[in-house]
């Protein structure tokens, strides 16, 4: 049998009776290490499949490796130590081309006050970008998908749907023509340029939250709500006009919601915590952050649109194979 | 310009000013973390690059890919923490050999008490197992390559050439008719399940020697000595004589000492330390480890053979472009 026939989730469920119990499953890896915790998280692009020189130059590529791995580690309230990148290049890939990799890398790592600490260059017949980041968390502030309690308020920083739109717009120079140019720049930046919201980790642990929740948005904002909730056993009601959509989207889209409920790759911070403090980290973030809704005991995931109850199905997610 | 023209060293001068400080040159990065040390290393495996169906079952790249990540771990005195696994497969890779080459993994792993604590699996046009593996170590027991002082005696453990007469055992069939299975099966076997030396961290902690420094052989014998030997500013002085060559190997080449120079991928360890705690070393391994030269002032490296000087090139090493 082929792994096309089993797809991500079959080939996930084979992998992980293979991996140290309770180390699997989160956005990251935890390991006690003398008292705090390690963070261990891995991301691997690989041309055609993550990134292309249609849309992505090799400046972006660096950047967006190194978004979405301290993404990740901040989606596990962890604080990033440093990354390693190994890096597969055929033969005839140009010099200039690493140089601006190396470039992107660093740029969005330093603007974080870390850097790459190692890794490992070989021949490959694919350009190939995997990246390990490790942090660090104390135990006490470690954010997991399991520990979402039903009632718990859900907090959604940023705004969804950007990356999918500047993909969009990158893909289809005919597409948008009536986007002014500002509007224009912010979305495509917000695919080139993501920006991992470490800035929430030490809100978070200024607010020292009764019990939280988490994960980033990387595959979809609907993706995420609907993984919290299967990994914590509870269900969801999302308010629909609590969800903030871009103005740029609309121009560029018949139905917005679904870019900003599927999009994925926008690398925001989905939260479930007690109704006060999720309050108060929503002011603490100021301007982009939402509760948008709550967990409940039922397992359904509900989207309230004008009144409406819409039930959708909680298996949607990105498929990579 | 392309990688090609100026090569795997070219391309570690361009990526090196993008690292930390003091990060890279190593055989992982150590990192300072709560009075101890955090050790990370990543090796990339490619399909036709560095494994192949041919030679090379799933279970035993699995076991090859750990393997190679310890050993890294092992020159640099650190004890595993665990691995993360980056997987990219063709969607046509067979669901049999995904879980051939994980239980590979987690049966090396599982060996020295460590195992898979995360990962990514990602849809690529050529199978790639990239690995990060993380350890520990205390500061005064850190091994680098550049603590060589003149004066050290070369300690080398196990066998050399075994790998390569493997692999090329693998690879011709009709090679290699008079040896008996026993010795064939052995040298399959240091090619295909090669042994991290992980066991002599602990002796050396016991031993404590004012100064150690060293580095894996995954590269080759020579270029291990000839690494050490440019890290550290000396030169050395090898005894032709006091390498063990396996008997297995002369009956398969003309000059066995050079698979056992140049072979590579025995994962043996190469250190340099005071003289009096390298024959304690060599005692407390027991079996195979020899003292096979010393360091010296001047940077030559010699090869003494038959009491003749061969002055070898110190820039020999294995070239991934």
């Amino acid at each position: 049998m082929e792994i096309s026939e089993i797809g991500e989730a079959g080939l996930l469920q084979l992998v992980f009776p293979y991996c140290l119990p309770g180390t699997v499953g989160d956005d990251a890896a935890v390991l006690a290490f003398r008292g705090e915790n390690l963070v261990v998280t891995t991301d691997v692009l690989v041309d055609r499949v993550h990134f292309s020189d249609q849309t992505t130059s090799a400046e972006d590529v660096g950047w967006r490796s190194a978004a979405a791995n301290l993404s990740d580690l901040a989606a596990m309230g962890a604080m990033p130590l440093g990354i390693t990148v190994g890096l597969g290049l055929p033969p005839n890939t140009q010099v200039q081309w690493v140089a601006d990799l190396y470039r992107g890398l660093a740029a969005c790592l330093e603007r974080y006050g870390t850097g790459i600490v190692g890794g490992d260059v070989y021949r490959s017949t694919v350009r190939t970008v995997a990246i390990t980041a490790f942090g660090r968390v104390e135990s006490s502030a470690v954010i997991r998908r399991d520990a979402a309690m039903p009632g718990a308020a859900i907090v959604v920083t940023g705004d969804h749907g950007k990356s999918k739109a500047g993909l969009e717009l990158l893909l289809d120079l005919n597409l948008g023509q009536d986007l002014n140019l500002l509007d224009r720049q912010e979305l495509i930046r917000a695919h080139q340029r993501p920006v991992p919201r470490l800035d929430v980790v030490p809100l978070l642990n200024k607010l020292q939250p009764e019990f939280v929740a988490g994960m980033d948005s990387s595959d979809g904002l609907w993706d995420a709500i609907a993984q919290l909730c299967r990994a914590s056993g509870v269900g969801a009601r999302i308010d629909r006009s609590a969800i903030s959509i871009n103005p740029g989207l609309w121009g560029l889209t018949e139905r917005p919601i679904n870019w900003v409920l599927g999009g994925g790759e926008d690398f925001e911070l989905v939260l479930c915590l007690p109704l006060p403090t999720a309050q108060a980290l929503v002011t603490l973030i100021g301007g982009k952050a939402a509760i948008i809704g709550q967990t409940t005991a039922t397992p359904e995931i509900l989207l309230i649109d004008d009144g409406q109850e819409l039930l959708l199905s909680s298996d949607s997610q990105f498929q990579h194979f």
